[in-house]
């Protein structure tokens, strides 16, 4: 469905379609990797040390929740959705119906919600990702909705201003 | 303003005010911890390449945006706000009006702007706490607005179901 001018790695934001689905690659998180996240970024026992995180809300280590919402971002930048730009995130929502435990592989499934030009600035726009991320039984780790900072195909000749 | 039985590393739901405000210590970010986090979690060249990164949207070395907010969830983790059982995020909403950069001096500055007691989980509530993210300018990076997951204090005997 792409035509060579729209390679899927180089989108702008006429490229992308409300309701296009996108899904990524996977990804295996261990418990060393939750605690040498939690070491640098939230040192708290649960997501620690498998023995104290017994006792704790957690019943046995987890991940952060930033850590899950920093793969998540890893899992979009390598997958199927480029932008000409980047990633570029303004904002997001995110919230983790559960925890990620060690050994757990994640995808995330993601889908254009909105695309919105932006009125000031005729060059760019906003597009509204959900993207739900997914452990290996299908469990919802993390919901999020991301907006993006999406840049319109240049005109041509707008580098020497001749469109105006 | 704490008495003896209400330290400021321990808090419970009863323990919080709203419109409470607390202080984090500093974290400098530099360079190399942008590079490291974003090679993991965040490879674009905006974040990997100070020469890469000139000529891209952000015009130079940036940390990704999850960054910024592993940074906060530290000064979170370590600042003078404690909760019984651990900083235990439900989900949050995150903007990033602009990034870090090498060399910035972190630190947050938080409110509580909400206290819910659960209607259904009487041993617990929620916490909405919203962090600005600073730089040593004084610009801010981050904003967030949290909901934690605050234990009530136990009521004596509950262990037992004495109070049933």
């Amino acid at each position: 469905m792409k035509d060579a001018d729209t390679p899927v790695d180089r989108r702008y934001l006429e490229d992308l379609q409300i309701g296009e689905r996108f899904i990524s690659n996977t990804h295996r998180v261990d418990a060393d990797a939750i605690k040498a996240f939690a070491t640098q970024f939230d040192p708290q026992s649960f997501h620690l040390d498998e023995v104290a995180a017994a006792d704790t809300f957690f019943a046995g280590l987890a991940a952060s929740g930033w850590h899950t919402a920093a793969i998540t971002m890893r899992l979009l930048v390598t997958g199927p959705l480029r932008f000409s730009a980047g990633v570029i995130g303004a904002g997001a929502e995110v919230s983790w119906p559960q925890p990620t435990r060690p050994g757990d592989v994640l995808h995330v499934e993601s889908e254009v919600m909105e695309i919105q030009p932006s009125r000031s600035r005729p060059d760019r726009g906003i597009a509204l990702l959900q993207s739900e991320t997914l452990n290996q039984r299908g469990e919802v780790v993390q919901k999020m909705q991301a907006k993006l900072l999406v840049f319109r195909r240049p005109v041509a000749g707008d580098a020497q201003g001749e469109t105006a």
